[in-house]
């Protein structure tokens, strides 16, 4: 019983880290259909973010069965009672995914977004993709020392989310309010989609650590890491 | 220890039933603050989100010593599963309020939004606090036909937020795209307050039913009340 009991715990991990995996797909794809103005991309997106809320189901189930069934305590009670927190975030992440991708397919064939922010949007993708990358290695290999990179991408998150804002609100944006308007929602889509994943890590931090959710700060780790 | 058990199981839906209120009163005194470009009620709002934070921290190490020190099952282990996430969506809904807060203290002495908007915003700040407080009463009752009005007034949130998406992006709004994008960001502000709400009343179904939260429809329980 013992073994499978570790089986179940290590089993509730790796279907985080496939979640994480299929968020940061989802959000990338997500982002190449808002830049291509690609529709078929986007229904893609939208109708994939099912299988997420199902794995999301799914680990809610198996923490509530291991919890019922076995009696774990410290590490172990600690890897469930965050499991279920974090798929949470997870599959959150994902409904962020699905907004882009709906908000694509809202302005179709036109773009949501001008041509001189498209780099911007690209770079947002590939930071969303890289910090949800970072978080399912955590998950997976419970390394904390490595949580410095996703303070760091999302420092980078925030810069681009600021640069935006000052944009759309300049006197000489010539775009006008609907697309001032898409540009923001888009780009709080992005900063939210990191902020979960700094979540995700500080809760590998306290299972790990043991330390409470509350306190966990990853200032101190970024700094012994020099990331 | 049984007494002290189920004594601890109450306190900590007391304590979510509390936390739903202090983000209630938060929410309507951020919208006053808005209302009134109030500097002072504002900062009031984001200093109190302390309290808040505070009581999920307590909430989640509750839920974590009785099911570490306890062998809960059936609908007390969901008391304790739910209950962290519930601390969790609560938690979000006083950082709404704090958001609310924090763009009135960003444009004062101006105030965040225009004057024709003022009845739109103090209906949606009424709406929030009476949601949450629906909520509540659920948490504490556990009376699942009370959760009609919550749907109720999620509805009746969708509408004004779309009413506000369309008379921003009317071509006769003449107050510029700042001013677009601070209504646009405050609406959905409220918009989440009452989804985060409508998802702590399928929690509660869950606790009470049994049913999988995924599962949770709250269509026919609407019908069945007649709310």
């Amino acid at each position: 019983m013992r073994d499978t009991y570790h089986d179940q715990l290590d089993a509730i991990s790796a279907e985080l880290v496939e979640m994480t995996n299929l968020v940061g797909s989802a959000m990338n794809r997500a982002t190449q259909a808002l830049l291509d103005a690609d529709l078929k991309l986007a229904e893609s997106v939208i109708e994939g973010d099912e299988a997420v809320d199902a794995l999301a189901a799914a680990i809610d189930e198996q923490c509530y069965d291991i919890a019922a069934l076995q009696q774990p305590v410290a590490t172990d009670l600690r890897i469930i009672m965050s499991g279920i927190r974090m798929s949470m975030s997870v599959e959150r992440m994902g409904d962020l995914a699905k907004h882009v991708a709906k908000q694509t397919r809202l302005r179709y064939p036109e773009s949501s977004i001008p041509p001189e922010l498209r780099a911007t949007f690209a770079q947002m993708g590939g930071l969303a993709e890289a910090i949800v990358s970072r978080a399912g290695v955590l998950i997976a290999s419970h390394d904390v020392t490595a949580a410095g990179p996703v303070r760091d991408y999302d420092d980078q998150m925030d810069l681009l989310h600021r640069e935006l804002f000052h944009i759309v609100l300049s006197p000489n944006w010539p775009h006008g309010v609907e697309s001032a308007i898409d540009v923001t929602l888009l780009s709080r889509f992005y900063e939210r989609f990191a902020d979960h994943a700094v979540t995700i890590t500080k809760r590998v931090i306290h299972i790990v650590t043991g330390e409470p959710y509350a306190t966990v700060n990853m200032e101190p780790l970024v700094s012994v890491e020099g990331a």
